[in-house]
């Protein structure tokens, strides 16, 4: 897993492009110094190699009526089902994460759903997915902090 | 919390930038057989109205040396200090997850860490903070699904 | 689930019937300086409204042989027995509530039993439903609040 | 804890009251073919010896905008604290029921809330009480069952 | 469950057999001041309303090579499989004590064992009776208090 | 820990007094074709050695009031209390067996009461006791087993 | 379970070979003041009485690519399996110990394992075996002491 | 964490020492048709880089005296004490070895004693150390798996 080696100016071009990806090539070129062709060149390198996989709109979930989080423990009957409920889990779109972790889970996911009704609707289409054994269901009173960029900045700034 | 209404022009611009927020608007608009400038008032429009809260960059932390995330669930002594807790924990970028949670923890936190060791560190600097009591960690073995585009486009697809 | 809109007379009406459910018509009609007619037509509305499910009487279940109460919670072999199950308790007229949770338990149940071993045969007859892979029971030893009253005050003080 | 002996004659009028607290007495005599004097005095006696303690309406908390059910466990420092907490429970009107269970909670409540955000302030109340140490939330994702009638019939019916 | 009335007289005669099952009749009744035969009838009296179930010698374990103690919790498929169960367990020698429990465990044992081998043959014979799910084993370190009597003598001295 | 070697004679002397402690030693002498002088010392010998610690009654407590068996996990704050807690156990004779534990507990108890209400009395009276951080409560539905003679037959016929 | 008897010179030449078991008997012999021919009588009388099973390196595991340890707890179906299971386990290398264990688990193991991913790939093959019920892991963030030295001086020591 | 780099020679030395560390360096000279000069090089290398740490006797600690092994969780008051911690668990030596785990443990312990009494002595030791909260104990029945020869063969083959 050899590391791809970011320079000081991948650098500065992915902490302007973490807080707004947006951000059209030109501006970032002026204010780096270097030209846009430049910026082109680096940002294609980076996505060639997968440390840039894509870009995401962040949005307002409450404002679309999804206000409900819930995180469900899933613990299946053999984990060599493990493959298979993956693919069944990740068939429904409300399951926005999913780990295969250590400790009392065997699969962990994070739920977005409209409201407590909805979220019942969720939690018993994982549970009734063949190997599915239990699920325990954690729900979040408040999504208290959502943000990769911190982590980003601390990751460049670190290298 | 009254829901921004969107029509079916919104619903088909998000559902464009959503897999790439780069997408030129003059692209956008002639899919959708509309003239650019109302892209971009219909997109400003949906800023404005707080539903689009920005966009962000996907990037592979693997590849920039960031294999490791655990989740960690955390007892405080006492709920009166969960929002002191919760500014200490804003202080430490490698969690990029926070909840205020139901069940057995009061915090629940998503962790992204170079390896073991980090993550040790990162788990002692969430213990020392005054008025939490006690830490569990879960460790993610494989992040299956990180995918919140489904739910997205699936949000577009009920409206 | 858009609410039923309540006035002011309503909410009064309401006020005085949670105390006592047999208040004679006129007497609210006096206290309010209304027609029993206008109190007649407003709580027939609340009733079709599906506002006022209907009255029960207030008994004390110790004096008539029932001091027991425990929590009892169930775990499903799948939830997709869940409306099966729930049918199966339904006929045991012990429990008298259940409802479908999150975390650790599908299904939590209210039982009031006459004593301990009234008790152990309730839990048998939860245990012994197709469907029902195991029981927890938790006992009280003191039912120290019932008390829907206070709520019913505070949710028309509120409106 | 001497019972109080209903006889067939008490145990008739309880079925009728049961099914609806405002049947007037002379309904409930004529059915019975005893005089509404009667029903009356029967009904004062099953007062006075405390067996009723009132009435009360069913009302659909949900049309009431109260769509939300946790139940709590609390957790208290030292039980010498428990009548002392009970009282401030009981200062909540969010909180229906209250128990004194064994097992691994010394406090155990039924909340009723309006949603997600308000059932986070009361269980914030709650864990604000001097002597609760903590508290652990299981969300209701549907009331099945909620009632009593099943339960007096089958007193009545066994006595 | 009517409670068989015991007087003062069997109070004390109770209370002297139970610190010495052997104390012969004639030292009760001269330290009473009654009649031997008047003993004799008593103890009669009491073994035949089953009060008195028998008499046991309390021997010390350890000095017979037994000084492993365990508790048991046991885990059935389905309680309808209890008296089974409890059947077999019967067969069990080292299990002194069972009992038919609310919370975790269907049913929870007191076993006594010579040491660590033996013990865990003793649970292995559990784990294999059919209907046992699962059992989960506590080890006593020291027994504390095993001791009867002053129950015995509270008993009494309450009546 | 030298074991007392017992011979076979002693074996048959055991097996007859732990059916009824009370059987004279004449019928025990007759029985075995040996003298009533020798079934003498060799009772006092075992005495002596501390192999007979006494003899009990075998009581029937639900006839005497005490129908109610819970067992009580205790938490103590730090382990050097463990003395000074066990003493003060040791004075609540509702407590017939303690044990200091591996596993959560620290102190494990089994409690004999008259019902629910006093064993919630006896819980909050372990609860109060300085050094107790919690308790936990399992209750028996139901005493299948208490029988020590099946392991003392068994350890006799063994050596 | 005779213990075999060690003398003052057995122990002391433990006690240099526990320090390094390469030490040659020459040098033992030097320091204390017997012949080498001695030491070797002793050694070997040791090994054949099964006292010393054989010597092992001790590597840096982490220098070798093995920084990851994980403490795995097994359930099996039913501990009829405990055997095969344990047979099955002994197949893989990275499991370095496994005790048949009291408490929740049946079966708790130490794995030693490249990373993350590898851990995966071991607790799946552990998972896998026939009879395995579930696994639960908790993973070592340092392994602080890993000595036997000072267990085998303290032993010498006592004796 | 760059690996030293062992070439096949290593390899075949390390496989031979592993077996028995009082190999004559001759023999495995004679072996692998080297000189004993090159083995004694090479080892003196592996040990120059850590790799290899040192040897330990394989004793059999049941003919020793010590046939109870018991695995420790211990909870602290707050991580900020763990180093004090381990260094006072340090100075007890019948804890062989000790991990900073994620989990509900702070730190997870193997402790070697004598019997069950000594096992209780010692689990009182680490309960008594400042800073440490709580302690949970779980039991080997059998330890049936002790053995890293397995993983070191594994991984020199896989190098």
């Amino acid at each position: 897993m050899a590391k791809f080696k970011l320079d000081e100016v991948d650098h500065q071009i992915l902490d302007m492009l973490i807080e707004n990806t947006r951000t059209p090539f030109t501006d970032i070129a002026k204010k780096l110094l270097i030209s846009a062709g430049t910026v082109h060149v680096r940002v294609k390198k980076m996505e060639e190699a997968g440390i840039i996989e894509g870009s995401s709109l962040t949005l307002d979930y409450r404002k679309l009526g999804y206000s409900f989080i819930a995180y469900v423990g899933i613990y299946l009957q053999n984990t060599s089902q493990t493959k298979f409920v993956l693919q069944r889990i990740n068939e429904i779109p409300y399951v926005t994460v999913a780990h295969i972790t250590t400790g009392k889970f065997n699969i962990f996911c994070k739920v977005r759903a409209k409201d407590t009704n909805h979220a019942k609707e969720i939690i018993f289409m994982l549970d009734d997915i063949d190997g599915v054994y239990r699920t325990e269901t954690m729900i979040s009173l408040e999504e208290s902090i959502n943000d990769k960029k911190r982590l980003m900045h601390s990751i460049f700034q670190d290298m």
